[in-house]
C-alpha cells in the first residue's frame, strides 16, 4: 500500500428497473479501512460479476440483504492481504471472499478463503476454482448426477458456470448438448470445451424442434443458466426420470415483471421427472472439495476455461451491464487496475 | 351366473373435447367373454371413475394408450371370480384389477389383485385399499415424507387421493391445510377428517392471501391433484426446502389448450424447492405392503374415508362427467347393479 493511497468503491446509486444503467451505480473515493480484531485488510485485484448480482439488487434472496442506497456493490472479490489481525492470513496471501467492488477492504479473516497461486492464475478463484466452478461442480454431480450415456442438456453453455457444468458431465460420461446465443459461443462450446453440440439458440426460431433433433431419446438432464422460453423448450422434451438442476434465468432478470409459460405439471407427472432448486452456499463448507477436482481436471486437461476481462474498476457496472447482455465468453471478470499486469488472469 | 346372461359394455364412441359428454360414450351388448388359458372371468360388482381418466382419453400416459374409439373404457373395476385357469384365483374369490367399463371381463390372472372381503367392504379396493390410497400412501410417505410439525398443503382434498394423502401427513404429525370446493367438502375435511384447516378456493377471491393467512410458517410439503392457478398459488409461498408431489392436475384436464402461469423458477432455486412428478403404478410391487399400513389405520379409526356411489352401469359416464366437476365428497364409484344389495361400499 502506497503512503496517501485512498480506497475506491463502487456503490449502489440507485434502484435498477429492468436492464441496469451505468448511472444505477457510482464511484466513491474515500479512506481506506482499518482491521479491527480477527479483521483482514484486502487489497482487491480482480471483481467478479454475475448474474445473480442482478436478483440480489431485486432482494429476491432471503439470506442476502440487497445493498442499500450508498452501500458499496455487494461481489465475490480476490486480492492480496495487506494487513491482518486474524490468524489463518498473513500479508502478501491471496484470499478470495465478498468483499465488494473496490479496492480496499476489510472483512473478519473467518469469511475469507485463503487461496494457493501455485494452482492456477488467481482470478480462477472467481471463476473455475471459485463460485462458479463451484456452482458447476456440486449442482451437477450432486443435484443432476449424470450417468454415462445419457443425454445432458446445459443452458448458458458458454458462461462460466455452463461452461464448467457440461464439462463435468461430459468427464461423467453423458452427452452433453449446450444452448448458447451466437455463432462463436456455439462453436467455442464444441470446439474447445468438448460438447457433443451447441445450439446457438439465435439461429434457432423453434427452439423445441433443435431440442428435438439433437436429442433423439429425449433429455435425462437438464441444468438451468436461463429460465424463461428455454425452460419452456427443454420441459417440452423430457425422458423418464428427467432431472432438471435449476441454478439460474438469466434470461428472466430484467424483466420488470414476471413472464407466463407453460406449467408443464402433466409433463412432469408422466415422465417422474424432478425439478430441484440449488444455492450454491449450501455447499460452501465443501468448497476445499470441490476446488481440488476442479483443479485437477484443469491441470490435466480435461476441464477448460475462459475468461473475457474488462480492466478498470470504474468499469465494473459496464461489465456487469454486458453480461446480463450475454457479452462475455467464459467467466467475466474486472481487473481492478486499469493497466495492472503483475497477477493476471488466463485465457 | 345365469344361463343366458349377456355382458353390458360402456365403450369410447368418440374422443371428447374440452368436458366429456354423455354422448362420448355407449353401452353396447354382447356375449359373456370366455377365459383362455391362465385368465380368469369376473364378474364386475364396482367401477372406478378417476380424474387420470381424462388425460388418458388425450393419450398422455407414455406407458398406457389411450382406448380406441369403439373399444371398453379402460379403468379399474373389482368383482368376483366366475371362472378361473389361473391357479391364484377360484371362482368367488375377490379380484381387484383394470377391467374396463364392463359387467363381465377376463384378464390374465397374473394382472389381478385378489381382495380380502375381512378387510373392508370391497369398494374400497378402489379407493382407499386401492389405487386412490397408495397414490396417497405412496406419494405422501415417499416422495412428500413429512415431518413432525411441518406445514402440508392438499389440494382437492376431499377427494379420493387427497382426503387419504391429508390424514397420512397428519398422522404424521404435520399440520395438514386442506383446498377444496364449497363448503360441504370443506367442513367435511375439517370435522370428519382432522384437517387443521380447509380453505374453500369458491369463497376465496386471492388463494395466495389465503395459504398466507392459514401459513404463517410458509408451506414445506405441497400434495398437489389439482394444478393450474392452485399451483400458481402455492408456489408463491413456499417455504425453504419445500416439496411439490406431483400428482394430478384436475383443474387442467379439460383445457383444450394449455393455460399459462408464473414457472416460479427463482422461487424454486431461492427456497432450494423440489417437485418430483409421481405416478403411482410405480409402486404396484409394494401395493401389499401400503394395503396393510393403510387397512390398519382404517382399522382402529386414524384414517377415514366416505364414497360417493351412483347406481348402475350405464351411468358410468355420468359419474365420470361428475368427477370432472368435483361432484364427488371421497371416492366417486359406479355400483354396476342399479339395486343391488349384496356387497355394499360404506360412507
Amino acid at each position: 500500500m502506497t503512503p496517501g493511497e485512498r480506497n475506491l468503491r463502487i456503490v449502489v446509486a440507485a434502484r435498477p428497473e429492468g436492464l441496469p444503467r451505468p448511472a444505477d451505480f457510482a464511484a466513491e473515493e474515500g479512506p481506506v479501512p482499518q482491521p479491527g480484531d480477527g479483521e483482514v485488510l484486502v487489497r482487491c485485484l480482480w471483481l467478479s460479476v454475475d448474474p445473480y448480482m442482478r436478483g440480489l439488487l431485486d432482494g429476491v434472496y432471503p439470506s442476502i440483504p440487497p445493498p442499500a442506497i450508498g452501500d458499496v456493490m455487494f461481489g465475490g472479490a480476490v486480492g492480496r492481504v495487506v494487513a491482518s489481525n486474524h490468524p489463518d492470513l498473513a500479508p502478501g496471501d491471496v484470499a478470495e471472499g465478498y468483499l465488494g467492488w473496490q479496492r480496499f477492504a476489510v472483512a473478519p479473516g473467518s469469511a475469507l478463503r485463503r487461496v494457493d497461486p501455485a494452482l492456477a492464475p488467481i482470478s480462477t478463484a472467481l471463476g473455475v476454482l471459485g463460485m462458479p466452478g463451484m456452482t458447476a461442480y456440486f449442482g451437477m454431480t450432486e443435484v443432476g448426477a449424470p450417468s454415462a450415456g445419457e443425454t445432458v442438456v446445459v443452458s448458458a453453455a458458454a458462461g462460466a458456470v455452463g461452461s464448467a457444468a457440461g464439462q463435468i458431465a461430459r468427464i461423467a460420461g453423458a452427452r452433453v448438448i449446450g444452448i448458447a446465443g451466437g455463432k462463436a459461443k456455439a462453436r467455442h462450446v464444441v470446439e474447445d470445451l468438448g460438447f457433443a453440440a451447441c445450439i446457438d439458440y439465435r439461429a434457432e426460431p423453434d427452439l423445441l424442434a433443435a431440442l428435438q433433433r439433437r436429442c433423439p431419446g429425449r433429455i435425462d438432464l437438464y441444468f438451468d443458466n436461463v429460465g424463461g422460453t428455454t425452460w419452456d423448450a427443454v420441459t417440452g422434451w423430457m425422458n423418464t426420470d428427467c432431472r432438471i438442476v435449476l441454478c439460474g434465468q438469466i434470461s428472466e432478470y430484467n424483466d420488470r415483471s414476471p413472464s407466463l409459460g407453460p406449467r408443464r405439471l402433466k409433463e412432469f407427472e408422466v415422465r417422474r421427472a424432478r425439478q430441484q432448486g440449488f444455492r450454491v452456499l449450501d455447499y460452501r463448507a465443501r468448497y476445499p472439495e470441490g476446488i481440488a477436482r476442479m483443479a485437477a481436471w484443469v491441470g490435466n486437461g480435461a476441464l477448460r476455461y475462459r475468461e473475457t476481462v474488462v480492466a478498470g474498476i470504474r468499469r465494473a457496472p459496464e461489465a456487469f451491464i454486458a453480461l446480463l447482455q450475454g457479452g462475455n465468453i467464459g467467466k467475466m471478470l474486472v481487473r481492478v487496475d486499469e493497466d495492472e499486469r503483475e497477477e493476471g488472469g488466463k485465457r
